[in-house]
């Protein structure tokens, strides 16, 4: 086991706008043997999120930053093939962040045992994992939908919009999606089984949007931020919500980027916007899970997940995916 | 009776940016006799507020505008003459939605009796009035301070402002302004007893803040918007709350502006954002006027107007006087 070799990426630099193969250190090193409470996994499937680009920016966000030379965070999925720990045995399923790296050493914080035999391993990234809780608190917890309401979704093909509006529909709202291209849209409404789906891409995004939501948008669960948040803020009704999960259009961006240029609906309509992010509903994890489950047994709950090849060395490509809008589902590479 | 002119201040066109003088007709017409269900006041203190300019704007606000042509919209107050409504008699002080006029017809609607023994009737239209009412459900159900946070409040020599803060006092908080110029600023904390008034004039507002709010800020009063609420979301602690009350830096502007660069902040800190207006807390009126006049009657809640002369021939100048921060305290017009 010892002269097994531990494949890992390092930051290596603050990148500037997109992330580039430069920023990173990709190398290999000897596999380290768990110490005391501690336990070594083989990282099988690395989830890729919206997230990433901030934990390698220096700037205050709602967790540390990646320090330089340290291992690229990441929610990872794998089997536990050396243990010291009492809670993690050889051959259990682990989640959690154990960075992107082919052999992770962990003490068990920030990671949980999953059941293969309920879901795929990747799919404890995805629809079971980090989105699809996401997906839960914020559109019931935050957004708080009511039967008969306008859900719109941006990001609606993504992991975790893709989600929302499913579930909207399973609390009886009209779910309209925002995303980019025909391809997309046909997925989230033929597939996925929304009501509509506005390609922003084509160019009539206001006028798209209010055809879609005749009768106005009651809740927007917000992923992108920039020109779509505008174009949604125009359409909000009375005493809507807005749960605040991302704002990836900025996430790249190396100039200040202006807020919404309709801020002033917030007011007019007595908005209630609110940012959140999964970890501040972190002692209900075990609910979302089981009812996500049961959703998704029940053909209720539709997850995908977009795997790419190419191991820890193709990691800065398919990061970009998400940025460039060039994934389909839960984007996920496989090591 | 049927002798006397009403002098009336009437839309007729819709101002680009500031308001001017050629923006109104103000003219001479009889005085009107009530008709069944109506009565007549004699109005003696017109309430000149932020929100008048949307009222004026074409675009959809919370109210709808004003039509070209018809009275200028206004909170006023003053003294029944004739009455043929069983709710007014002849002598009773009212206040309410009466109109830029010396002589205002009503049916009662959004119009409510004041005591003038308790306090003076411009009061009724500040402090006790709707800026009162704004502040009270404004910080308390929206801001939702707890003892010991950090209250900032813009325009805090103003009408709600200068309320929020000494409200923010009562309940235990740290409260600190944001005015423009030193003399508000002495006022607020000399006069009104706020920790701190930060004179956003001075350029060093972020500076400033950061040593006004050493532990960050909690909870944020908006009346202001624009490069303000841009300073105040990069101090905003986790979980904050920010109450939108106003934008007023907005409200002549002939440009779409843009929303705060530190939208990201309400992710970061998962910050809770709502709009509202005082008329979403219209069933609980007597409750806030209940306590307002408690704490102003034990000297804890000190209320000032800011009377100016002129009749309703000067409504045009003395509004402009909110937007170019020549007020200090509540505006009121004198008829």
């Amino acid at each position: 086991m010892s002269g097994d070799i531990n494949r890992v990426v390092r930051l290596k630099s603050r990148p500037v706008g997109m992330v580039k193969r430069e920023d990173f250190d990709i190398v290999d090193e000897p596999v380290a043997e768990p110490g005391d409470g501690e336990f070594r996994v083989k990282v099988d499937y690395v989830s890729l999120d919206p997230a990433m680009r901030g934990w390698m920016s220096a700037g205050k966000s709602y967790v540390p930053p990646v320090g330089i030379g340290e291992t690229m965070r990441s929610f990872s999925v794998g089997l536990v093939e050396a243990s010291n720990h009492p809670g993690f045995k050889v051959g259990d399923a682990v989640a959690g962040l154990l960075g992107v790296q082919t052999h992770a050493i962990s003490n068990g914080e920030r990671c949980y045992k999953v059941d293969p035999a309920q879901a795929p391993l990747e799919r404890w990234i995805g629809g079971l994992g980090m989105p699809g809780q996401t997906a839960y608190f914020g559109l019931l917890e935050v957004g708080e939908p009511k039967e008969g309401e306008t859900v719109v979704v941006s990001a609606a093909s993504g992991a975790v919009g893709s989600l929302v509006g499913q579930i909207a529909r399973i609390k009886g709202c009209r779910a309209v999606g925002i995303a980019g291209g025909p391809e997309k849209c046909r997925y989230v409404v033929e597939e996925l089984g929304f009501d509509a789906c506005i390609d922003y891409k084509a160019g009539n995004l206001a006028d798209d949007l209010k055809a879609a939501c005749p009768d106005g948008i009651d809740v927007y669960f917000e992923n992108v931020g920039g020109e779509i948040l505008d174009a949604v803020l125009a359409r909000m009704n009375l005493f809507g919500r807005i749960a605040v999960c991302g704002l990836i259009s900025a996430y790249n961006s190396t100039e200040p980027v202006p807020g919404p240029y309709n801020f002033r609906s917030v007011l007019v309509n007595r908005l209630r916007v609110r940012g959140f992010i999964v970890f501040d509903f972190a002692d209900r994890i075990p609910e979302a899970v089981r009812h996500l489950g049961e959703w998704a047994a029940a053909g209720k709950l539709k997850m995908r997940e977009d795997v790419r090849d190419g191991g820890v060395d193709a990691f800065p490509d398919v990061l970009n995916l998400l940025y460039t809008g060039g994934n389909l589902g839960k984007l996920v590479l496989k090591l």
